[in-house]
């Protein structure tokens, strides 16, 4: 434990990735590798200037299309490889184009296992043209990552946590954040995933943070604010997952949670990929994060829950919520199919 | 979070610095700047080929004196810098000694802030003799962690806990390894931070790892053994610490430990450097441990109380070690001024 190093709050710098974007969807056959792109499409419209795609693409987010130098005179900033290519590696003949990007003067960003740090290529185009690589699964080179304060701090936050991984934690934030602005309640969402950076042009990927770090690097990404701001906070993991739990924790803890939504998919029977562990009730993960976000913000509610019910009739739907919401005496809702608002409701009921 | 890994036990290798131990603790005027190398005295008396000190150091660990040459002759493979000079860095008039230790063939390690890896001319006296350089505080360049299994594994593990950091989890763990093999019990102490490897000549500074992987090593520290055989775990952190909650939570559950044994300190009111965060009581800190713990060891029990009495008389002592025993019904001592054998017979006669 770094007893020796002094709690603050970093700045946050060299985090916000350059608006608008070019959204790089190279020669995919299949629309469900483009999860960053249709993302991107449907949280962050307003920045995607244009896509680029590869001869023999058909996947379409349907933007308009522009190769890199017509986009740069467009006004686009960053190419954003808005795919997951098999195995995470970029493909060989997806560099002359990414080349071409940084030629044209875009900044390029991704959220891929392979680093683009890693190619000396990119990093030789870059320095040449001026711009910058982003790796969203990686802290910035030379970010000085702080040490958890455990503060209190001004502003109000809401954190999503989940019975398991992959269960809705950041599609949940980021409908929250909409349901939030279009209530004229300033809100932003704080990303703690490639995805998510990629989405919301900054936050960090806290599974890639040292562990001494993850509370303290929570903290810097929700810092101080107004009063009436709130801050949707992209949660990880899981408190009862085998792996990641601790992840979870420091996440929590570095929160300062003012509200939590729990994200669950009630047909879901083991922590995934882990047979030998049941998913917990409802009841009980609300209850853990109930108690061990107190450590860092007393006052910690639960104030919905967001369900997973996609496959569902619209009748198995209701009844699932409806179920769910009298065992728990919460509003539940799949923010998909039904969108947030009685959670809001609450929310801003409770916690106002 | 890393669902696209396969949960694995990788291999150990790399991770032990080589023994016998020419340990070197420079021109240090004061002893406690020497923790390191009284530690290895104290527990790994064995390793301790000689001490070798700079002109002018007042401090003396016991050892017979060797310079490098004639250190590596009598058999030592590792010059060990058993000292925390200020600031963390290496004194610019250490470096001739340092380069001397590698041209005679010896590895070097060390603990501090500053990495040795970041200086080049060690790397290449390194590598012009063939030796490594250990840095305790990082992982081995090139070894791959792996992430969390939760698959119970043979063997017996107890892991030391804490109410707060720095308060006698890696002595205790130190002497628990101590008694048991006095007792004829296999057993080794499993490092978790960097004094404790370079007092055990392996393990990996938990803290230093990155926050997704910190389960899977602990697990990967403390593989399966023999059915009889004991790991004694070094904790970190505490599950009640703002910023390093996390840590030890997937400390706690990557050991997957039969057994925990708390360390505390009565005198202690507030987390070390935290003024708004309380200690937690021993109670709940056993119970919270206890509870989370079960996630990956249903059958985790507690088995004692290591109590820092240092400064208290002997009567004192006593007293503190008689009430907290009397309120919890749990064998308490203090592992310096009283050994841990109530603990062992605990240990020993619960879970065998």
């Amino acid at each position: 434990m770094r007893t020796d190093v002094t709690p603050m709050l970093a700045e946050r710098t060299d985090l916000a990735i350059p608006v608008p974007y070019l959204v790089f969807i190279g020669d995919i056959q299949n629309p469900t590798d483009a999860k960053t792109g249709y993302g991107l499409v449907e949280w962050r419209r307003d920045w995607c200037a244009a896509q680029w795609r590869l001869p023999g693409c058909p996947v379409d987010l349907g933007l308009p299309e522009l190769a890199p130098t017509a986009a740069h005179a467009a006004g686009a900033r960053t190419l954003v490889i808005g795919v997951a290519p098999a195995g995470g590696r970029i493909p060989e003949h997806w560099m002359p184009a990414l080349l071409e990007a940084l030629r044209a003067g875009l900044n390029l960003a991704a959220g891929l296992h392979d680093r683009l740090a890693n190619y000396p290529e990119l990093v030789t185009a870059a320095r040449a043209s001026g711009v910058r690589l982003f790796d969203a699964r990686q802290a910035p080179p030379g970010l000085v990552l702080p040490v958890g304060s455990g503060a209190r701090r001004s502003g109000r936050r809401v954190l999503t946590v989940g019975t398991d991984c992959a269960i809705g934690k950041k599609y949940t934030a980021l409908a929250l954040e909409r349901e939030l602005r279009g209530r004229g309640v300033a809100a932003d969402f704080r990303a703690t995933g490639q995805t998510g950076v990629l989405i919301s042009g900054g936050g960090l990927a806290i599974d890639a943070v040292v562990s001494d770090f993850v509370a303290g690097t929570v903290e810097m990404l929700s810092p101080a604010a107004d009063l009436a701001h709130w801050d949707v906070i992209e949660g990880q993991g899981s408190l009862f997952h085998p792996a990641y739990a601790g992840v979870s924790l420091g996440l929590l803890h570095g929160a300062q949670a003012d509200a939590i939504v729990l994200c669950h998919d009630t047909r879901r029977h083991c922590i995934d990929g882990y047979d030998n562990f049941p998913m917990p009730s409802v009841e009980e993960c609300i209850a853990l994060n109930l108690r061990l976000g107190a450590l860092t913000q007393p006052a910690i509610q639960c104030v919905g829950i967001s369900l997973n019910t996609q496959g569902m009739s619209a009748a198995q739907r209701q009844q699932a919520c409806a179920e769910l919401a009298e065992r728990t005496g919460l509003p539940v809702t799949d923010p998909i199919a039904m969108g947030v608002q009685p959670i809001v409701d609450r929310l801003l009921q409770r916690c106002n």
